[in-house]
């Protein structure tokens, strides 16, 4: 029996639940499932169907990107994942997925406005859409780079992965996180669902206002504050 | 046994209707149901996923907004379930979603038009969008405030509660009711659609005329008129 | 037993498939099917909820509008399928909802274009769209003045039933028949699957070019020419 | 018992997965796989509902569309079919489908733009569009010409069909094809994918860029190139 089994079986829920939510079709996403205290995560083996998939095929990779358990190749994003854990210490799950509406917003290497509360229950900021990589970042170690290009995003932004735990990556797709796997893949699919409201908004008025600071500020604290009343206690 | 079995009965199943409507997201929306006579109403908890709920969850709140039976926190929005109940005698269930149109709508902080007999069927009017709360209304009581928001709106567009049953608050979602929960959700589901058809009549031609009066007054009359044709006696 | 048990039985069948093909949202749609022998059709209850309907609630009526067998009152739309019957004597059932991209299109009171051979493999012109009603018509027999401005629109335009088995009632709905209730379902998706396509088009394309005459004769009369090799023999 | 079971249930499964994956609506679509052994391929009988087709209806023709087994009539596309497996040796199936998006982009007459990884993933150039027909064209052999306009497409556009598995054809709908015919429906769900995500970063921003070489580059070698790394091996 794995040492892992934990992460694996939570990793395999979660990738279970992409397609389960509509957020990928075939085989393009992923997540994964990180064990702090061990130093590792459990991601999705790349390119096996979701309806092949078993828990025990999840693959155990280190925050180097080396192999710990497992005899599949791991998703070709698995290099991502790991820059990502590795810097942001307090993440315990990300999902990654080519979702419609998302990718259309990173298609357009824009960020997602925010244009109204259910967007602000979530976070206070647009959705922050990484700039497209350097030609020099593609050619040398790509999925390692796009680590690096959203934690760049990140720090020129000034923005926290513990307030904003969702980005573009300019003309590829989603990633998402949270401190479990549970809650990155639900991140996934506000993020979708945000994604289609604010390109629905344009295209009634493309000239929507952005939501207001006092709205921002109190449906955020209503969730996230101090003095949250949201959810049970 | 609970004195208030009855409406916590039906403002569960409104609750798990809502889903299955396609009209929530996670637990992004609450539907209450009012005992008149007694002036309480049992809404939904906050935060607690539709797969875990169970009618025994229902919190039962009085009018103004005290507890009356329920260990769990109430929805959020309680409060603007009670100012309503309170304000408008006649209603007997109240629904709340971020569904995805209609959401669109109230973030562009635009009535939705009447274009066409489907929107008649329901109400003669657009569907009213009430402005954006001041920042005092939002820094203060902000659910209770939204109460108000709505209520204020109707006041000044001249609207009555029992043939508008429903309202757009800007930048935020709609809120639906009726005489039973019931309705209130069917409502929802039918501002959901009247605001999609709506859309794609602007995208397809953005000129598009509103519904002319000989309209909108047939389909209403056939289906609330004292003459009313539709439907069985 | 009723003598109307075929008609009936294929009323509900038809009438149950709306909600299934995704085309009617609560009860917004009926079909019927007619005895041509008996001068009769069958067509669903008024208001009554899928669900619950059951074959022997269809109600039996005759091109006049007099009800012949039924304890429910019919369908509010039930005069307009009588006068397409009584003057179209070739069709054997009828079909009305108010499917989401097809009641966009008659909320436009535009004519859906045809752009591409799924459109030419069902009809050789645009889906019509009978304009607005008169106010005259509307205050009068409204639901019967809807049937001759379906007529009325097919005789201007120099269109034939048995070719173009669908329409639009601006800024009201589609109608769609054939020889029988199932061909008139049938008519009912392919024609929001049309004005799906068309909107689509028109999104992508403002300027679209409608499909030119040799491939708009080809596709119709494969399928429906006296050399059709569409389909088996 | 049929020399050709392996090929007519493996057109059959596909021919079903259609429907399942949402690309065909009634039978708007059709599915062939070949034998390049034998020189057949078997293929969907014409306008069979998807829900009565069995496995032995399949009709097996050979790569000049005379009919080698079967007693239903085949396809009306049959021929399109046979003139790309004869002209495209290494193919071992085919799709059809008048799937949504892809439909209305061959309505518009233009190739889908590359805007992402999602797309590079799969084809490193726009998914190419044959013209509209001439006339000669369409009144002659027009399915046998189908086939020839997109030879021709390819031709013009110095395409290979082993890394490009996709056409538009202008006014008309998609074809895909693929070693089997699995990658054949595969490649038609991504392309529908494909078309959706371009339209809506067109509706976003019309003037969004094309994806940039590197990337178009990266993405497809990771997954199709001599060092690809995406997948089990």
């Amino acid at each position: 029996m794995s040492n892992f089994q934990d992460i694996k079986q939570a990793a395999y829920r979660a990738n279970m639940q992409l397609p389960e939510l509509g957020l990928v079709l075939f085989t393009f996403g992923n997540a994964s499932a990180a064990d702090r205290e061990r130093g590792v995560f459990a991601i999705k083996p790349s390119g096996v169907p979701y309806v092949e998939l078993r828990p025990e095929d999840m693959v155990v990779v280190d925050f180097d990107n080396n192999i710990v358990e497992g005899t599949k190749r791991p998703s070709s994003d698995t290099k991502t994942h790991a820059v990502l854990y590795k810097h942001w210490s307090h993440i315990g799950g990300i999902a990654h997925t080519h979702s419609t509406y998302a990718t259309a917003w990173a298609q357009t290497q824009q960020d997602i406005p925010i244009f109204g509360t259910t967007h602000a229950d979530h976070l206070t900021v647009d959705v922050p859409c990484a700039p497209v990589m350097s030609d020099k970042m593609i050619k040398g170690d790509y999925e390692y780079q796009t680590g690096f290009q959203i934690l760049n995003a990140f720090q020129e932004k000034g923005l926290k992965p513990e307030e904003v735990e969702m980005v573009l990556v300019a003309n590829h797709a989603p990633f998402t996180w949270g401190t479990t796997v549970e809650k990155a893949v639900y991140n996934s699919a506000v993020l979708e669902e945000l994604a289609r409201m604010a390109y629905l908004t344009r295209q009634i008025r493309p000239d929507a206002p952005r939501l207001k600071a006092a709205l921002i500020e109190k449906h955020y604290e209503r969730k996230h504050g101090s003095k949250a009343y949201y959810g049970q206690e």
